[in-house]
């Protein structure tokens, strides 16, 4: 009845870490790393390893950098058992040359993500991290408002350039119903020829993240994205414990999952509130980054002020009623 | 593009009553009834029609009754437009010579709620409610534990003794998959042979309300309910403004929901946490009823306490992990 070809990828401190610039310290960390082993969780991914020249080390947190050293800390001697580890690549905000071999990493994937503008740049990265020996995914962002001949073009690259072994449709803003993932799907299939699986990375705007990860399976997506409790900024993301309740792969356990969710994520909920909100659904209807539902969340002093207000904000439509 | 055979039911008081014993105060339910009106959703269910027999009265509010009385101050002379005015009635805690002629009342249409054991009772309600003038609709609740001969029997039979106009898949454990509702609704449309439509009424157990729904409503369902924010017991139900953002009606106004969903629904939210819970979450994917998280969730002063005795305690598993 299962899938085997199905690998679950648990973004829950790298995506997470966009909530709190990455800000989590290393026994939650080490925490979650264990939990995800434990449940037999396919990948593991612990942060960005992204450029100190675009990013501040004041301001962020060692997770937006994943360090040899850090990621050492965690994973210290435990046992991962065939859990892999990953970090996440922003093609413009992260350089080629930064990459080292995989042999002297603790890293087995490099996931490279990128606008379809920045393709080039993502590109070159896949290119290099698979030549210094990693698995390499490409992750497309905000692809929802993508579509046309330059998504074709960038899946039809990805595809002859590179030897990524999956590329993700990734809906930024929460923006898609089920029949758009089914397009887009279609759609990498087309013009993923070589080989690749494709992944599914899904946002919780309109409370569709878990259901259109759903949809991806059915339609032939092996790589799925959760996180843990759905921890991620503004709505958040699929839960990974909804996702391995779906899964029917025997190799799964919720166990540690529902361990570490109470003891190491329920608590940040007292300073991190994400999930489903109106300004997020607002944006996500409207096909919008939630950076401005985001905004008028952290200005807000009371839940369910002026709603309309908001709306009629990122509408452009400030008649009353 | 849209189907104008979809009708919406917002059913926010009367569902979100299973939370507070429907102990709503009379403005608040008013400016709830107008702004439904005014987004011009097609049905507003405004509480039970339940006998005082088998509830009481000092413990039970105005909601479970719905006395024309209390009806007439929240309808007061307010313009409804096209939306029409529903209660619900229990078949196994509700009396058919309670139903009053619709012509000596408010209420446009009353919904029969049933499990299938007690389809016989249900069936002289609809009828006795038929009779009397109202439009009728059956739902069929616990659907996710029917499925065989029973459920068969049960559709038949409401379908050749019944006027109902339409009859509800209802997931009250918030268990279903996208595959499931096809199965049921398939079911429905196999059985249901006499101009009767399907409904579909989603809770949120496993973030699914709204996906199953839209899922109904690609099948052909043409009833679909929805809940302020998601307001209801445990995880709450399908969110009706996210429903009303997918529908393409152009007769449809979301504004009103924006504003009435900030100014009456976020205050409750201090007083009541409905939505999305690791507990819920477990019931649902074990297809149980939620009570035995929401007395979990009542005992506990701190979240995420242990979930994984909450797991053990449900799945009778006690072992350590």
């Amino acid at each position: 009845m299962f899938r085997p070809e199905i690998k679950v990828v648990d973004c829950t401190i790298r995506d997470g870490g966009l909530m709190n610039d990455s800000h989590f310290p290393h026994d939650m960390v080490q925490k979650v790393y264990q939990a995800i082993c434990e449940a037999k969780v396919d990948y593991v991914e612990l942060g960005y390893r992204n450029s100190k020249k675009m990013f501040s080390t004041d301001e962020y947190g060692a997770w937006r950098f994943c360090d040899e050293e850090d990621l050492k800390r965690v994973v210290d001697d435990f046992d991962p058992g065939d859990t892999k580890l990953a970090v996440m690549m922003d093609a413009h905000k992260s350089f080629p040359q930064d990459v080292i071999p995989a042999d002297e990493s603790l890293v087995d994937m490099i996931r490279v993500a990128t606008y379809v503008k920045d393709i080039d740049k993502a590109i070159r990265l896949a290119q290099v991290a698979d030549e210094m020996g990693y698995e390499v995914g490409v992750n497309i962002m905000a692809i929802s408002h993508e579509g046309g001949m330059f998504l074709d073009e960038a899946l039809k690259q990805i595809n002859s350039e590179t030897n990524a072994k999956v590329v993700y449709v990734v809906d930024s803003f929460g923006s898609l119903y089920s029949e758009q993932v089914h397009y887009y799907v279609a759609k990498y299939q087309e013009h993923l020829t070589s080989g690749k699986e494709i992944g599914i990375h899904c946002h919780n705007n309109q409370q569709l993240g878990f259901a259109n990860t759903i949809e991806g399976i059915i339609k032939g997506v092996n790589y799925v994205d959760g996180t843990l409790y759905g921890m991620g900024r503004a709505a958040g993301n699929c839960p990974l414990e909804l996702l391995l309740g779906f899964l029917k792969n025997p190799k799964f356990n919720l166990k540690p999952l529902l361990k570490v969710i109470g003891e190491s994520i329920m608590p940040l909920t007292k300073e991190w509130q994400w999930g489903y909100r109106i300004p997020y659904m607002v944006t996500g209807i409207l096909n919008q980054h939630p950076a401005s539902a985001m905004a008028w969340m952290d200005a807000e002093t009371e839940p369910g002020e002026d709603y309309l207000k908001f709306y009629g904000k990122v509408t452009e439509d400030d008649r009353p009623k």
